[in-house]
């Protein structure tokens, strides 16, 4: 139990660090040092710092399922279920005073070349988060709200992508423009 | 001159270590090793690493803009000149097998929080970028191609932070769909 304890701790840990500082500005001191832990204890429980990263993932994978809940919710209209849903991603950033972005988009500007683990983890992720989006879209079509003259797929994917890249936006700017410019043209150029 | 010369490769070296591995993962010794210049020869032409990323983002701007020409071109109409672009740009992502990115979306995922300096750099490079595209929004507004009940600013910052958005996709992906659903959802749903 401590031991599983202490992993917990790690990860914990690691993914705070990672989130603020990226993959490779973290080292394994910075990650123990964070998690309490001895640093040799880091090799009890990963095989590699790569390895680390892809648990790292899975656990924010799980942060990133709970905000996704929104999108099956059928009290409230597809259409502005992803007005919120989205609006709701803005207000995290927006409470983390814009600094820290999304790990997914963060991983992706500096991992895919370096490692093929989190390459294909974070394409796992990328794909379920745009089937999430798109089951959503379909239902907005179906009910007249959205425009159909796409695939709901194609739309889902557009929509997670400029999402991320309305995050990397706003981690220069420090501001909500690009959450707002997001909004303002999905909304306006979508809907019907 | 010999010295001028000797900066110069460095910050060519520079650029491309950092496009390929980012900030944080290429030290300085990999640039003055790729520049084929002595380890201390390094701190002659630069204070800091993070003095020689301001300058290799000033050296990347000057490709950007080359490309930023055919926003230009009125020789073109303006909604095919926005098309073009984009298909240029993700034609040279696709050169480079989706492995590199855009530098500049690359440091906004890891650099704004660790160096006020950068930050503001890409701050004032998005400006910019956003205001090249939103002269030919503007133009495609006017002669009726792409719908009015939007900003041209508004549409141009997200047009660019959703490029960025697709980019860091396509690293993940290792494929064009990200561009192709780009092109997809932007040119039918901002057109008229």
């Amino acid at each position: 139990m401590a031991r599983a304890s202490l992993k917990h701790r790690i990860v914990d840990a690691a993914i705070d660090a990672i989130h603020r500082k990226g993959f490779n500005a973290t080292s394994i001191q910075d990650i123990t040092d964070a998690a309490a832990a001895p640093k040799g204890s880091f090799y009890n429980h990963f095989d590699s710092k790569e390895s680390l990263a892809a648990e790292v993932l899975d656990c924010y994978w799980r942060k990133i399922l709970e905000y996704l809940a929104l999108l099956n919710d059928e009290e409230i209209r597809p259409l502005a279920r992803l007005k919120t849903y989205f609006k709701r991603l803005g207000a995290v950033a927006s409470a983390k005073e814009y600094r820290v972005g999304c790990l997914v988009g963060n991983m992706s500007a500096e991992m895919p070349d370096q490692s093929r683990v989190v390459r294909e983890r974070l394409a796992a992720m990328y794909a379920a988060w745009s089937r999430a989006i798109e089951s959503c879209v379909k239902e907005a079509q179906l009910d007249g709200s959205m425009r159909r003259d796409m695939d709901p797929k194609t739309v889902a994917a557009f929509l997670l992508n400029s999402w991320e890249g309305a995050l990397l936006r706003s981690k220069v700017d420090r501001d909500s423009s690009a959450f707002d410019a997001f909004q303002r043209v999905v909304f306006t150029s979508l809907v019907k």
